[in-house]
């Protein structure tokens, strides 16, 4: 039997165990709602070993059985994203301690130390009693380990582990001094033990150690990961395991925690109907291409709310069809699952007023319940995209190193430097050109596409400034922008010429950068036909050494210097971009790169504004953002329709 | 001899001891400015006790004797809101703890711990040193216990305080549990001795908690007050006691606090000239009436500033006419007294440029000193005016717990759900209709009214259901809005159809809620005549069940969905708000509620806008909150101005 | 021979040990750009002495010898702005501690204990190694003690610091009390020891204790100072001393300061390019003459940017020429240097994009090095500027307690009572008036000078107030504003009429004070002509006791009421400005006090917009602040140019 698209979500079956009429209705309404997998065992931790070793597994075994009874699967999750009351207070060493050095007290998720062997110790307990009574139960196809990752801890135990990492990436304190620039403020360490986390009452604006502490906070964060995976492969070693992963999320190197996981996830819980729609879509889809890229490979769509959050500023309901609409685009990108969280509203607490499938009326007769059977329809009548893979045809870098020193970095712009901002612009321009995008780190491999683009490449590592040459040498399309090729690997300014490494390649090189206030713009113009485009917020000006200037700035003392720049190097074109343009520039410039490259869109002929096409193996995907209907000739999509088409026939 | 209505205010003459000639001026300008009221003994704890167990209670005695011999009667104050060096430097633990457990420093004021016994044994000590003293002098007509009542502690001795109080309400800890929701994030405790109160450091979303330490807080700090009152009361049985209250206060439940008092007091600084004067003017004149609502008798205005506040972002005067207006406003609405704070300016530290009757200058030739002696002869002429009461016509429910509850809750809408805001609209429509309001909370009693108003109400407890219920079945008019019924006294939300307890009475049931963001609207049509309005904020969805829509959305997925519904049920009706509207729609939907129910206004012919018409008894007040004169066809009011009827016949 | 105008800046050589190419080519360029004085040392500790008494100086020997050798001489710094991580793990006590009572870790710099014993030991030591090694090298013109002052500390030897100085200061409690106010909220001290700094975990409304604490870190700050420049001068008692000063700086009185050093210098970083550069300029120019009037005497401009800083909102590019007139405006205002933080980037930390006269790149051909040469030209053209005075002509009373004081104070305005705007807009009247504008303290003499300006000059001190006095007396021109006389030294107000000390000269008194919102103001009229202004913030009402009302207010109910106001006083006149009016009426106004004091501008005819004329001794500065060219008739001026004129004769 060859794997469905999944459909299911959440559930807490524990807070209803004196309600056995509620999870009986929930079975039926699962299956009215085509739902075929469900994730238990979140947050499950006090219910599970209500006392220290007194481990309560019975309930949760009968919950498995009776979904797998239905034909529902069970993505089950360790329990350690929340710690119970009785282990933080026999162990207050799990409990994490803040950047000023204060130890926590009990209360929320998600602050747990990743380090203390206590609580590595007590989850690989309740880890293994779940893996030995579950692991090879039929309906358990994926393990969800722990929650939402992130975070970090400052406690002693922290202190040394990060000090011992320090001593294997620098070895001595000679070379990590000199790689931090510590002769700045005299900041130079004489000894091992004077090395703290940053903090608001001490080190603050060391970036070297500000880098090193993000790489440390993402390596014990991965490592505290691979201890709870070990400890269920250690059992059952053919258990598949995911982690869910968040929405331009910073904490975490998401490229080197996908190789420690058999299958990527994500939460995504867009502010829709906030601005544009259409916008809010290409913000989402970004967000699903960088998922599957982690792995080159079909992810989960993990959680999403069928309405509502309640977290966020205002929580506002999705319209009639946007239900079906994102969850659908979520497969359009390379989910193989539409997952909620949650199949039913909590009575009480926090999140009490989260969107569920089922609210705390308990009726089916409503909206979300509706349109959650809608979605369970189609993933069925869908089933054969599971498992396709998407084309490679664009890449943009996105590298975790780079943006933690581009953000800390003081200068040129504390203001708001607008990262997420500029790659988005780039993508969408992208996608406007009906392209598939991919996303690289700085491990990854340009080879395979037709076009890269590398926005604000402020850490350039010297290895992948020179994969970068080779790619465009061999015939590659290369865009660069403003503020890339300034720092290596530890944050230290190359000296020499600049964007490093990539001077020879674009043909020119940096001479300063200028910020601009808010508002503020400069005017640009083309150099042979009549065009104008608008700059914003970095100016970078650049002296040519080869390349010709397509694009001048046409006003303060800068009007005349390159805005952007074409360069052939070897049998590949550079791109050089001086500054962040308006949004319809990448639209028109990706264009013009599409036929460069001579890639194919992934609908052959033109879309209306705000439709979208995708293209997973032989399965293409229309989809309407806008909320009125559009005609594409051959068909008419409704508003927030979908259409989907196999080998160019109508099969959805 | 009957109550005069009182004149006078806070003053300090610890400060001025080495001023005798300053002293004796003070009593000739009292005279002069007509008071006959004055307290004293507010923060005076260091000079009555300057080191442990010395008491030096001569120059008070002397201060009293002076008063009453000038015909001023005293309100003498306990001194508790501001401890003495020596007392926390002995005494550490009377201190209080912030949520982030850290031991406050010496400083500011209404900063000790509730729980302290070694704090309630000085008070006890000091407290009763004055009663003994002063208790039976003629001249002390009113015990001010300490100062503006509010603030927490997280200190040891109040959590532990906390967990007894908890054990007495919930008996165990798997009621408490329950009742809690904690399930949720594994947050089950298995030991009393795991509950702390909420703090940033720890749980700070855990709603059953959060609502808990409210009702703690609130309970404790009125237990302070029933300590010292029972103090007082221990020397000098007949002692009258009362507490000066606040605007829009959230620590204390004041219905609770109203109990163990003789008399209401509150302390009132509105930013007049901030906005429009009538806007200002209908905010206090809510306050006035919520404050003589928590006794359903005459209150106290206690404190306001004859001049400016030094306190607000900006210190604006008062314009001439409105210290005597908005002394007069007070006693419209229920006050036998118009007090200030304070008489005479200090020479230093935080208050010196609070505004006072007479300031730096020492002169009585200030424009502050001319209009303090207006409303010193006003108050004699409307002496008759003292003790009288005021009809019932309408009532708003005001809760605290539901106020509790509602803001705690994440969702709807985090970015502000304007609860205030909301109160405010009703109230303003029904003063604008000429209707006396009261406000009511859970433990109140409906069937007075005419009409009861219950805007968001979120906390509804079972019993007060189902005394609304019985309300409308005898015939009253109830109006419910959006977001009502939704969780138990413990904030745990009720399962099945919404509002629980009302679906029956309104006719209707809500299906989901809608969160607006600022500025956004949706417009509303009559279903009869030509009628628009507009929803704001939160637009709640709802089925009706027997209920008319009387006016639905007019735009948005849920157009035509009820925007206004109108229900028979038994004798009376009830309405139904489904949104946030224009304040305009209030004063038509309010005059309209009141021609249904056949409340008499308190002016028999409409009123030019912005003037304003209160009864108390036999007396009718007319204020005119605009700054230029009104013609009501049988008099003018000038600018600010204010007359008073005795059945019929003017007075003032 | 005689001292040229010194060019040079900041120099980090230590950070380039590794690379002595790097340090040849440096002084290299430093002769090319005719720089003369580079400060070597600023936060040098850890490589000049990198374990405890291990002392390394050899390296900077060598450093101070290249540099004379090629004609530059030296300023050195000591290196106690920054402590090494072996002196602070060694000696924790010289870690500050924060307000809320927290040891700080290490990190960051500029945050050492002023009072620690083991800090000032480790420091004089240091300082002393310097002092014997470099003392008499004869390129050794300045020592740079330690580094831009500031901040303080709140540990328990800061704490008893803090009560040895007032028991200095106040003799008894008694005294202190009362001089404090701390009758108010029962805060009498009964022992010196229950005496703390403020604190927002304790005190933090005390204005009297604030005050005391804001001199004392003050006095502590400059005592720290004063060891410094006795350790080295212990050593070479003909050392000079000087320390670099910042814009509007709060923390320290740098009237005391001034008067431990030999020469008076500071840090210019203005905002260059947001908003107008004319206004940018004007708000340079009142630093430059606040420093200079510190001493009286010429000082050095010791750092700024040749391009652009990191650590403002945004980093913009000075634009071409802008390098050039601000090194020289300095001069014009009496700078005797232009120098620069830094000659050099470092390639790591905090500052590692802040502007340099060598950037990363290590280039010559860039546009800063390029005008950075233009300045040293200028410096060589203008040697015979430098030692060279100003005229005495106008003087503005800026206070550091006074400030301290009224920003302290709990109304008339918290939403902001912009100081330094209300002195900007006196200065910007006087100087486009044409007139040197000095700055004094209440320790200073208005004698000297035409014209005398106190803008809220809330603190007011009994002698200084005598010497106003005595200054119009005898025939000089005092201007006075709202919001002054109001508090003695202790921040105690003065009973009786106001403003304290100055009813007679001013021939009026206060009655009260208003405050506006922001975006609110009130039209004021001429009483003679038809002139209007209009008032903001404050408007302060009086009454007329002999002075004639030159403009009155003209709406609200202060209508009528002087807005400005003119007094007779002995052979003077005073003048009243009861509100902060429009920019464009200090410039009318201070015109026309430059006629009626017959004072003389700099420049004998009106000069266009945007260009302003300096004196010094027999030299004339004009300069143009547009960023476009200016003909003066007999000369034209470019964008941002300078002319300088030897008594009337071009050389510059």
């Amino acid at each position: 039997m060859s794997t469905p698209l999944y459909h299911g979500g959440d559930y807490n079956p524990e807070q209803w165990l004196d309600r056995p009429d509620i999870l009986k209705r929930d079975i039926e309404l699962m299956q009215a709602a085509h739902v075929n997998m469900i994730t238990v065992g979140v947050f499950s931790w006090s219910t599970l070993e209500p006392s220290e070793g007194d481990y309560q597994l019975d309930w949760l075994a009968d919950i498995i059985d009776s979904l797998w009874a239905a034909g529902i699967s069970v993505d089950l999750a360790t329990p350690s994203g929340a710690r119970p009351h009785w282990l933080a207070e026999q162990y207050p060493e799990v409990l994490r301690v803040t950047p000023e050095r204060q130890r926590r007290l009990f209360g929320q998720r998600h602050n747990h130390c990743y380090t203390s062997p206590v609580y590595r110790e007590k989850v690989r307990a309740i880890d293994q009693q779940l893996a030995r009574r579950f692991g090879r139960h039929p309906a358990v196809k994926m393990w969800h380990i722990s929650n939402e990752f992130g975070g970090e801890c400052h406690c002693p135990l922290c202190q040394q582990a990060f000090r011992d990492w320090l001593k294997e990436r620098y070895g001595t304190l000679e070379a990590l001094n000199k790689a931090w620039c510590n002769k700045f403020w005299s900041h130079e360490y004489t000894r091992w033990e004077q090395i703290e986390s940053p903090s608001p009452l001490g080190a603050d604006t060391d970036n070297g150690l500000d880098l090193a502490w993000r790489r440390f906070v993402s390596h014990q964060s991965i490592d505290f990961l691979k201890w709870e995976r070990d400890s269920i492969k250690a059992v059952v070693p053919e258990a598949q395991c995911t982690a869910n992963l968040m929405y331009h999320f910073y904490d975490i190197d998401y490229f080197d925690l996908a190789k420690e996981i058999d299958l990527a996830s994500w939460d995504n819980y867009p502010t829709w109907h906030k601005g544009s729609d259409e916008g809010k879509a290409l913000d989402t889809a970004l967000m699903h291409d960088l998922i599957y890229s982690l792995k080159g490979k079909p992810f989960w769509l993990m959680e999403s709310s069928p309405t509502m959050t309640n977290w966020q500023d205002v929580s506002k309901l999705k319209r009639p069809g946007m239900q079906l609409f994102s969850g659908l685009q979520a497969v359009a990108h390379g989910s193989d699952s539409v997952m909620y969280f949650q199949w039913r509203q909590s009575r009480g607490s926090f999140e009490k007023f989260h969107g569920a499938v089922i609210d705390h009326s308990g009726r089916a007769d409503t909206r979300s319940f509706a349109e959650t059977c809608q979605v369970g329809e189609a993933l069925e009548t869908l089933a054969a995209v599971s498992g396709t893979g998407r084309p490679k045809q664009a890449a943009i870098v996105h590298d975790w190193p780079n943006q933690w020193a581009l953000e800390d970095a003081a200068g040129p712009r504390n203001a708001g430097l607008g990262y997420w901002e500029e790659l988005q612009r780039h993508y969408n321009g992208l996608r406007k050109a009906g392209l598939a995008v991919d996303f690289l780190n700085q491990d990854g491999d340009p080879a395979p596409y037709g076009l890269v683009v590398a926005p604000m490449l402020y850490l350039l590592r010297e290895d992948f400034a020179e994969k970068l040459r080779r790619y465009v040498e061999n015939g590659g399309t290369l865009v660069v922008t403003y503020w890339s090729g300034v720092v290596d690997e530890n944050d230290l300014c190359y000296l020499g010429d600049a964007p490093h490494g990539l001077v020879e390649v674009l043909g020119l090189r940096r001479t300063e950068i200028d910020g601009l206030y808010d508002g503020e713009t400069r005017r640009c113009v083309a150099t042979r036909e009549g065009g104008t485009a608008t700059g914003s917020t970095l100016c970078e000006l650049a002296a040519l050494e080869g390349a010709e200037a397509v694009m001048v700035y046409d006003e303060d003392f800068y009007q005349g210097l390159p805005a952007v720049a074409k360069h052939g190097f070897g049998k590949g074109t550079a791109w050089y971009l001086a500054t962040r343009f308006e949004p319809a520039f990448y639209d028109r410039f990706y264009a013009a790169r599409r036929a460069d490259c001579g890639l194919a869109p992934a609908w052959p002929v033109p879309l209306p504004e705000g439709v979208y096409a995708n293209r997973r193996d032989r399965f293409v995907f229309v989809q309407n953002t806008n909320n009125k209907p559009v005609d594409l000739m051959s068909f008419v999509l409704p508003a927030y329709g979908t259409a989907v088409f196999e080998d160019g026939k109508r099969i959805y």
